[in-house]
């Protein structure tokens, strides 16, 4: 199999090995790859970038009309695979061995709303999911394309949710996994991506290097039949955030909220969110109605903010410095795309301060008892900031993500600790002014 | 309201200040506490011994007949809640604000059955609940409990797990929390109990003397509308356990597995889930068959296996050493009651050393990418000892569970890492013999 590198080869020219990869029916209602930027085709196949323009694909599907309802949703499994239909993959994917990732609970944050002077606000906690952060979902898809495509090993450069995600993922569906971290990850971090089996290589090197490492991997021979999440798979592995959409609207009763607030790192999820409502009108299962797209960066990595603010249309590359490192991504592929939506649905972005992201936990924490990582503070502490400028309007029905597990970004709130110590006395209890 | 103390008042003496109490409805269908030992019966109260013979209390129930049903249970909410109707708790449970636990993925562990030479096994992976352990599940029994009293303050003494459901539970429900740890507990775990904003006290002394403390509180006018989850309100606390019994066998089709393997703490979960076996079948809701329970120690805190394998009805009291620090009580109150479940099911107890535990956690997560804390690490060894042994057979429908979550003990496999190393060249790459 050839698969495409840097430089797309035609996708024409693959000779894919898998036993079932040229049936449709291995990518469901999926028909094809279809550019963003000038809307050629291509068949589904291990590509990423289009031969004419260099444009992102993206999946474009052929829903059969009528076939999709409520209620076939609600008859599926607990997990992203209820939402099968809409998402390139084969029908019978839930049987076949791998996370069973998403259906993560939607919390009505009464407490955190009633803090924030907003009428009705939820959290949609991913935290809750098999690896515990978001990334279960879009790994989930990428794995069934590596499957179709008959790779044998699954790849990626992580600082620390994907590889976790792609391990695990791995080793439950018998394939390989080798993940490339930069060497002076954090111990703990490399404990998480190193305990599901696969190998784990560090390189001497910055986060930079290992994504340029990754990207000679693939145009070299030995990453032929490798399938890197989100490079050579990245079309596929995007559509796995559609179905944070697709739940939260489920959870709500088949509603749109009208404020949704995400965080970007390469801002794939909340172009990826954007399609999903969209998708959900088109197919008559939500009503048609305005909603507004906001975005969250952390200040130390805030291109897309900074443009959204300046009125640009381009991002202006940064060198990332904040403790949201989920997030700190300095040149965001799907940037363009965020201010555009963002934009066109009357949202907006905006970053906060790592003090904020710290204390934004907090607050979420105290409120809700839900215990976000760093990418959390960052649109809690978001959603304050807009609440605050006015932007966000707090009778609107609003939804803020947690995308990730603030076990995993401990170091965030390393200050916290007891209220007190004290001798096991009601007397030394008392004078701590605890009683 | 006068609370028991270790010494149990009289339940007739409890003037409970709560609005609600003193209705039935408040419990759903439950309708007693019910001495394990003499059988003797009291009023639903913040009670936790029996004042004839200082027997452990547990809740009975007057289930209608006929009215719970699979169809009734599926319609309910993917929580605990969807058992309500088996719980001490109100009707409209799943309304108030708490953290719904609970219909955690029970995992169809093909690969970890190969490697073991196992026809079919199951994992009960708790690590999805919302604080990552399944002690979400007996703390939100509790605090039904406690609003029902009119408690004000959630409490409990703890070295990890339950200090964080607690936190996490009492925010959600707006309740105060006030947790005490040993002060020398890691600043990690320190962490995760404190970021949900109650005060976490630590006490000066060893775990013992945390508890001891805890029981002074009980006793004073400090702690009168105190509910210490695992002590006041043990009973209520306890049936938290019984849903796991209650998800395995839905989850399985409404069958009962033939053998599951169970860790012991304190040895409640095991008594537990041995009860909602019985209640199923009573209820008519799965068919009545035999099924074997096995329960899993750390050598390092082995009392009950001790037991166990020396024919004894009780429980000699150790001093622990392990790094299963989840399951280190050396003086299980529930031992005596878990022989008797593990001899009259035909079942067993068997212990592992730490090795045992690490190589069983890497084990897990290498086949079914569930990363698990020492706990799971536990039961995966007895598993394997007990298959080994022939006393587990290989050809019977098993499920072991996975009762906590990895991340919360790093510690335990802190010596997993890289495979290499490398410069970022392809060169580098394939001198590391991983390509």
């Amino acid at each position: 199999m050839a698969l495409s590198a840097a430089t797309p080869a035609s996708p024409t020219t693959s000779t894919t090995t898998a036993p079932d990869a040229t049936s449709p029916a291995s990518f469901g209602n999926a028909v094809a790859l279809s550019c963003r930027e000038c809307g050629e085709r291509f068949p589904l196949g291990p590509i990423f970038a289009c031969t004419s323009c260099f444009g992102p694909l993206e999946v474009a599907y052929d829903y059969p009309a009528g076939a999709i309802t409520r209620e076939s949703i609600a008859a599926g499994p607990n997990s992203i695979w209820r939402y099968a239909a809409l998402l390139p993959v084969p029908a019978g994917v839930a049987e076949r061995p791998n996370l069973n990732p998403g259906f993560t609970r939607l919390v009505h944050a009464r407490n955190l709303a009633r803090e924030l002077g907003m009428r009705a606000l939820h959290v949609k906690d991913d935290s809750g999911n098999p690896t515990h952060s978001f990334k279960d979902r879009v790994v989930a898809i990428a794995l069934e394309a590596a499957r179709t495509f008959g790779m044998n090993t699954l790849s990626c450069s992580s600082t620390g949710n994907l590889a976790g995600a792609v391990g695990a993922a791995a080793a439950r569906a018998g394939l390989r996994s080798c993940v490339f971290i930069p060497s002076d990850l954090e111990a703990g971090k490399q404990v998480m991506a190193a305990v599901y089996g696969g190998d784990l290589v560090g390189i001497d090197g910055t986060y930079d290097d290992v994504n340029r490492f990754c990207s000679e991997l693939i145009g070299d021979p030995i990453g032929q039949d490798w399938g890197f999440v989100n490079v050579n798979l990245r079309p596929y592995y995007g559509e796995g955030s559609k179905t944070l959409a697709y739940e939260i609207c489920e959870q709500l009763g088949w509603r749109i909220p009208e404020q949704i607030v995400i965080p970007i790192a390469s801002g794939s999820q909340l172009t990826k969110i954007d399609k999903g409502l969209a998708e959900l009108v088109k197919l008559g299962l939500v009503e048609d109605r305005p909603y507004r797209i906001f975005g969250a960066q952390a200040t130390g990595c805030s291109p897309v903010s900074a443009a959204f603010k300046a009125g640009h249309d381009v991002v202006r590359p940064v060198r990332p410095d904040t403790i949201a490192k989920s997030l700190a991504i300095g040149n965001p592929a799907d940037g363009p795309y965020v201010l555009d939506i963002c934009r066109r649905t009357g949202g907006a972005v905006e970053d906060v301060s790592d003090a904020e992201v710290v204390d934004s936990i907090k607050l979420l924490a105290r409120t809700e008892g839900i215990f976000a990582e760093t990418a959390g503070g960052v649109t809690v502490g978001v959603l304050r900031k807009l609440l605050a400028s006015g932007a966000l309007d707090p009778e609107a029905e609003t939804v803020v993500l947690n995308t990730g597990d603030g076990l995993k970004t401990l170091d965030a709130v390393a200050g916290t600790g007891p209220s007190a110590v004290i001798k096991p006395t009601l007397d030394a209890f008392r004078a701590a002014g605890l009683a």
